[in-house]
């Protein structure tokens, strides 16, 4: 299959999430075909991405800059923080411009099965920042799982030390969503949250 | 969204096939957080290709080596060559180990529609192997489509030169396929071509 070169990078492309050992080995034909403009690039930009982009020391979230391009921006709510699990879903609320404060990225949630515990996550620097004297919320916007739920009640515990106020996403129908189609739990917390119209 | 180096790195992820903008967005986040892992690795093995793979002088496979080990395999059968259309089908071929003669790599197929032309295409040294002696069949292994097809028979005339053996794949009901999901054109090319049990 092309000697042992392509054959170490198509395994390791396989290893990228939504990449299979199929599309692996069409990746790196694609790659070979196309050396100027995507092969040597991609070498490049890895490299430039892994000398760069580190963690943000205040808030978790991976930029060229410490602190990061959020943390530093003047213009940002310094009165709200959002908790999120990931670097990922920090960007689907900065890709949806709904949200104008900080972020602090925890690290992934607890989870007894897959051995995190709390020591494992960025609680602590999240203790810290809460207790500053200008932050008056704490979203956690966790995921609406067993283990993300558990990750909320614990970081409440948490933050009760610090005073302020915590909150969390609401759950109810998506904006577009078909009552047929959702399911019994997400129905029941869009009843009982029910609102007058 | 982390900076230009990480909107740089996705964007070439994206270009790759199988990847959209979204698994490229986790593939970068997957890589950033496996370094050691996977980023390095990665950037290693695509330079470490870039510098060692290229095409086969002889068949246009791709190899560390020059002739490719397939060429220069003393056990493969030198009387027939097996024609596709790129690597990506010599590489199924060679994992389904139903053929043990060498490969000539085209590099596509002759198409009007994306201005493909016979100079595009490896077909001069296709008839200066096909007329080595020892050649006695040259198997046009193209996909059955429109191009492939138009292909084939190009190169059934250009061959016809060297008194060599053209011959192509069976067309046919696929080994474990049911009828009732076949195509008419391969029902009828099934039903053209049978065979007494």
């Amino acid at each position: 299959m092309g000697g042992s070169h392509i054959e170490r990078l198509i395994q390791l492309l396989s290893r990228l999430p939504g990449l299979g050992p199929r599309s692996a080995r069409r990746a790196a034909l694609r790659l070979l075909k196309r050396r100027e403009q995507l092969l040597r690039p991609l070498a490049e930009a890895l490299q430039a991405t892994d000398a760069n982009v580190h963690d943000c020391s205040e808030c978790g979230n991976l930029d060229s800059a410490d602190p990061c391009a959020i943390c530093a921006d003047a213009r940002r709510d310094r009165s709200q923080i959002c908790v999120v699990e990931d670097v990922a879903d920090l960007w689907v609320l900065e890709r949806s411009r709904v949200f104008k404060g900080l972020y602090h990225v925890l690290g992934g949630v607890l989870s007894a099965l897959d051995g995190v515990g709390p020591e494992d996550l960025r609680i602590v620097d999240l203790v810290r920042r809460a207790g500053a004297p200008e932050v008056t919320e704490v979203i956690l916007a966790v995921s609406a799982t067993v283990d993300g739920q558990t990750t909320a009640h614990y970081l409440h515990d948490r933050l009760a030390e610090t005073g302020v106020l915590v909150s969390g996403l609401a759950h109810g129908v998506p904006i577009g969503g078909e009552l047929d189609y959702l399911d019994d739990g997400t129905l029941g917390a869009a009843l009982k949250s029910r609102h007058p119209l």
